[in-house]
């Protein structure tokens, strides 16, 4: 066993009963994975009994009496609830027992606490929200998804950097290409702070591509794309609205009539392999980057595969020490950025 | 013959390649529509002829020596080019002589060379490009999705009043629902900016439904979006992006094998179906709201299907009267601010 996972095994909308078969499953694919499931050890056993599993040397029960509610305000879970399934799981990665931790769990909640126990890395002012969406050739690695709104030009410049080391450390890639998100429609593209951010993100140690546009995401021309926590939030949004309403398009012309429903069932092993690779759930895990160790947030409705992929994210950011990847990274931009005021 | 629009027959990527074709197509199916071609006449009387078409009363070529480039800086275009098809063309509505105008021209020497030859309506300080999308239960109206980067909070209020008005207009709509698009992920939610527009589109004659995070533009809850133009051009590129990659999917799926080949056979009335659902070239038509009369924006390369779309965005506006309702839903709200300033 070479990686403890804590999972906060109470959060997100169903809890229990999607954390502990996503545990179950996922270790017995991972041979070298152990698992802390963090939460009330009656329903923990419960749940486990249920599928009949239980406690191991690589499946081990965390007791923590309380809960974080999804709408509670981050600063009350904070200060108040110090025995909560999530600050637990946090705290054990805090005391080095596990090396990352999952949660389902309220967002603001968990970024707070996580940027309270774990501190951030030196030079990052907050956690960034990233998320790895697919792409015509691949996939890109985009932030921040919500964490950060009315970024200043250096907050997108850190974004930048973290993205970058984070695919060098998970996909191999020496240079991973990064964009900024901007819009070209206006005469003076985009708006200062995104001016000032493209000017930093040329100086730095990183193989900058410039802007992109919203509809080059899915191109896969860059390996990350950067922007502020707003504009990244309504991008990723809108990609799960229009691929609703996509699937509801197909769904009514497929089911039109008798003609239709039966092309329906000759299609259906193509309309199935489609489906699978569109599949959200495949692409669940947003990584909390800027901390000091990996966090990982799954979405709240998450079922058991989802929160299976979001433990693997999990996974792969410990594999690759990406927190350490970061840390160099931003030394080495702040040394430059040193050597240019020295210099100067 | 009871509506004119104006042409500019030599904007966009293809110009008379695809503006002549589209006009003679779309004068066939609207027997009330008048078009003026503006343009160099050599080059419009030969299109005319290659597609055995001739200049008639319903079909007038108005000479235009200059065509402004798509790249070319706003205003140079609005300086020294008095002669060109973009702004002959703008200026036949503004003489009078036409209703409105259409062009698959450069966004921004469009958007200039409108505002200053036909000028804003009272209380309105820039246009804003508004654009209608579908969703699962119709189709909303969303803006501003490039004109205007960091708006104030009043201008997002002028946006709702303009979709509003417009919504109203054309589709009969008596109180459309405007949504303001925001995120969901932060404790606080919104930035400051969105927070006072919040506060001013709930004090409005509007019906605010508050705010829509971006998976709800695609389910149609929302009559109208409106949003910052950075944000709005994001989303609006987003989907065009994620599109094109799912249509490259589902084309990747059904081309594996000869068994996915001829499922495709199988399903493709359906498939047709379906594209021809989400087929953008009929969405194409952006209007650039809040100016004295109509001036619709086709993608610079637009064909002529999608050229004949935005024709007929502009013949909707002209012939539901959109400018004038939006001076008086304009009046209706200063009204209400002048009337509580005097009551306060």
């Amino acid at each position: 066993m070479r990686y403890t996972v804590a999972l906060d095994a109470m959060g997100g909308d169903h809890g229990v009963t999607i954390t502990v078969p996503a545990a179950l499953s996922i270790l017995k694919k991972n041979a070298e994975l152990r698992l802390i499931l963090v939460g009330r050890d009656d329903l923990l056993r419960a749940e486990l009994a249920r599928h009949h599993g239980s406690e191991s040397d690589r499946l081990v029960i965390k007791h923590a009496a309380e809960v974080v509610g999804m709408d509670e305000p981050p600063a009350q879970a904070l200060k108040k609830k110090k025995d909560s399934s999530m600050r637990v799981a946090i705290d054990l990665v805090k005391e080095g027992v596990a090396d990352a931790c999952v949660s389902a769990g309220n967002t603001g909640a968990l970024m707070a606490t996580a940027r309270f126990v774990l501190r951030m890395l030196p030079g990052i002012s907050r956690p960034a929200i990233l998320k790895v969406l697919p792409t015509i050739r691949g996939h890109v690695s985009m932030l921040d998804l919500g964490a950060n709104i009315d970024c200043p030009p250096e907050q997108l410049l850190q974004f930048g950097v973290m993205g970058s080391a984070r695919v060098s450390a998970i996909e191999g890639k020496d240079q991973p290409k990064v964009g900024l998100l901007n819009i070209g429609e206006e005469d003076i593209k985009g708006n200062e702070v995104v001016k000032q951010a493209h000017e930093l993100l040329k100086q730095a140690p990183l193989n900058y591509a410039g802007f992109v546009e919203g509809d080059e995401i899915y191109t896969g021309d860059a390996d990350v794309i950067v922007c502020d926590g707003f504009v990244g939030n309504v991008a990723l949004k809108t990609t799960e609205g229009l691929a609703k309403m996509i699937s509801h398009y197909m769904r009514e012309e497929f089911g039109r009539n008798i003609l239709t429903k039966l092309a329906a069932i000759v299609a259906l092993p193509v309309l199935n392999a489609f489906r699978r690779r569109v599949d959200p759930r495949r692409y669940n895990g947003a990584s909390l980057v800027g901390l000091t160790a990996t966090v990982v947030k799954s979405h709240g409705g998450a079922d058991a595969l989802a929160f299976e992929y979001a433990i693997d994210e999990a996974v792969k950011e410990t594999m690759n020490q990406v927190p350490d990847r970061i840390r160099i990274k931003m030394a080495e931009l702040e040394g430059r950025s040193q050597t240019e005021k020295e210099s100067s």
